[in-house]
C-alpha cells in the first residue's frame, strides 16, 4: 500500500546543473507513473535507479518544451531495451501529430503500443481507473492549455484482525467478506459470522496533486480539497508578481493560498525559477500563509 | 586562427551516465558551430562553460532521435536568455516541419530568425563559406538520410616577418599586397617592393571531419581525403559486426580502414554502444590498421 512520489526535475524553463525542467515519478500501489517528461528525464531516472520499464501511466500536463522535450528520448530508449508493455499517454492533443511526425521521419517505430488519451477537460473529470486508484484532471490557468492531476487511491480494504481470526478459527472463506466489512455465513458450521470482532477499520486513503503551470485561481480550491499532498509550481516569489501574472506563474505565496483555502494537507513548491540563487524567500513567503511546506529538489522522494 | 573541436556526447542510442548522445562544439577561426545535438546538449554546454549563444551554425547529421531531440530545449533556452542574432540551420527537410509544429503547440516564437537550409546532397558540395572557413556536407550510409560534413579553413594569408618589415620601414600600404603575397609599387618612393623578403608561408589550412552514423563505404574515401582530423561513429567492435551491418553502423576497424585510405591524419572514434564496458577493444582493433587513434569522450576538446 505504497505511495510515493519522486522529483525528478523541480527547475522551470531554463534547466541548471541543479534543476532539470519538470518531471516526476508516482508509484501508488504498484501503478508507476510519470508526470512531465521534461528534457534529460530518462538521464535522471537512470541516476536515481528507478526502473522506468514499470512506468506505465505518462501525464503530460502541457506543451511547453520543459515539460515534454524528454518524452521522445525516453520512448526511444524504453523501446531500444526491449520495452512491449503498453504504454498509457495522457496529454494535449497535438502530442500525438509530433510524436507520429518525428517517429516517421526517424523511420523508427515503438514494439509497444501507446495508447493516447487527448486531454480537453473543462472541470475535473476522471481520467483512469483501476481497482486500486483513480486519476483525475483538471484545467490550470496557464498560457496554453494546461492540466493539473490528483492520483487517489480508492477506498481502501478493511484489515483483518489476524489473530482473533485465527484463534476463533475462523473458515478462511469469510477473507474476502471481512475485507468489504461484511459479515460471513458459513455453511458448514451453519453459522453467521458477525465481521466485527475480526475487523480493523481501512487505512486512509491518500490523494497527491500535481500543479504546474498555473496561475492561482479562486475557482482551483474546489479540485484540490483534502488533498493530502500537493505538488505546486512557484516560478517566483512576490517581488517579481508582475512577472508572475504576465507570464501566468504563481508565487510562492500564492501556492500557500491555494493550498490553505484547499485544506490541502502539505505542499511542496517546485518550477522554481534559475533567477534565484536560494530558496529561503520561497519558504518564508509561503509559510506565513501556510505552515507544512517544502521545496521540492531534484531526487527527494517523498512518501504521500 | 584557432580551431577547436569540443566532444558533448559521444554515446549511441542508448545514453548513459557517461556519454551524452551526439553533440559537439567546433569553434574554427572566430565561427562557432554545433553538430549534432542529442538529448541533453544544453545541459553539456553549460557544464563545460561554453557561451553557446555564439553559436550561429547548428549541422543536424540526422533524424534519429540521439542526434537531435536536445535542438528544441537548446533553441527555447537561447530564446528564453534574449538571442536575437540568426542561427543557420542545416538539416534533412523533415526537420523543419518537426520544429514548426512544436513551437506551434507552445504558442511560443524565437526573437531571432532560424535559416533553415534542407541537406539533400548525394555528393560531396559546398553548403556554406565565408572568408576563413568552408563547410562541405556528403551523404552517408545508414537507415535513413544521414550526412557528413567536412569543415575546412579556406587558404590563410602569408605572414609578415615582422622585424625585417620594421627594420626596412616599408610603407604599412604593402601589407595587404604581402598577406596575399603579392609584391608592392610604393608610389611614394617610385618603387617596387619585393615581398619575398618580408613574408613567411601561410600556415598550413585544417580540415576537420565528422561521420556519424555511418556504415563505411569505399566510395566515401574520397570524401575524406587528407583530413587533418575526423571523427567518426564505431558503435561496435568486430565481435558484433553483423549487427553493425544490419543497423547500418560501423566497427572501430572500419572506421580506421576508412581513415587509412582517406590518408586521414588523426581519428577519433565515437558513438560507442552502451553495451560495451571499456574502450580497449575498440582501440586494439582500430591501431592494427591505422596507429593515430583516440576514443573521443565526453567533454574532451582537441585542437584539430
Amino acid at each position: 500500500m505504497s505511495f510515493s512520489v519522486q522529483f525528478l526535475g523541480t527547475g522551470a524553463a531554463l534547466p541548471t546543473i541543479r534543476r532539470n525542467p519538470s518531471a516526476q515519478y508516482i508509484e501508488c500501489n504498484n501503478r508507476h507513473i510519470l508526470i512531465d517528461c521534461g528534457e534529460g528525464t530518462q538521464t535522471q531516472l537512470r541516476k536515481f535507479q528507478i526502473k522506468f520499464q514499470k512506468i506505465k501511466i505518462i501525464l503530460i500536463s502541457h506543451l511547453h518544451g520543459d515539460h515534454y522535450y524528454g518524452l521522445m528520448g525516453l520512448l526511444s530508449t524504453m523501446s531500444l531495451l526491449g520495452r512491449n508493455q503498453d504504454i498509457h499517454l495522457y496529454a494535449p492533443p497535438e502530442l500525438k501529430e509530433i510524436i507520429d511526425l518525428q517517429l516517421k521521419a526517424s523511420g523508427h517505430h515503438y514494439d509497444f503500443p501507446i495508447h493516447f488519451y487527448p486531454l480537453k477537460e473543462k472541470e475535473k473529470v476522471k481520467i483512469y481507473e483501476d481497482k486500486k486508484i483513480e486519476i483525475y484532471a483538471f484545467p490550470l490557468n496557464h498560457r496554453v492549455a494546461t492540466f493539473g492531476f490528483v492520483i487517489s487511491e480508492k477506498e481502501k480494504d478493511f484489515r483483518l484482525k489476524g489473530e482473533v481470526f485465527k484463534m476463533d478459527q475462523v473458515s478462511l472463506q469469510a477473507i474476502p467478506f471481512f475485507r468489504k466489512g461484511e459479515n460471513f455465513f458459513d455453511e458448514n458450521k451453519n453459522q453467521l459470522i458477525i465481521a466485527k470482532k475480526y475487523i480493523l477499520p481501512p487505512t486512509s486513503s491518500k490523494s497527491y496533486a500535481y500543479c504546474s503551470d498555473n496561475a492561482v485561481l479562486e475557482s482551483q480550491i474546489q479540485y484540490l480539497k483534502n488533498v493530502d499532498c500537493l505538488y505546486h509550481e512557484s516560478t517566483f516569489i512576490e517581488k517579481h508578481k508582475e512577472r508572475a501574472e504576465k507570464t501566468k506563474h504563481s508565487t510562492a505565496k500564492q501556492a500557500a493560498y491555494l493550498s490553505k483555502q484547499s485544506k490541502v494537507k502539505k505542499l511542496y513548491l517546485g518550477h522554481i525559477s534559475s533567477r534565484y540563487e536560494g530558496v529561503e524567500p520561497f519558504l518564508n513567503e509561503a509559510k506565513e500563509i501556510f505552515s507544512n511546506v517544502c521545496i521540492a529538489e531534484d531526487g527527494m522522494k517523498i512518501t504521500v
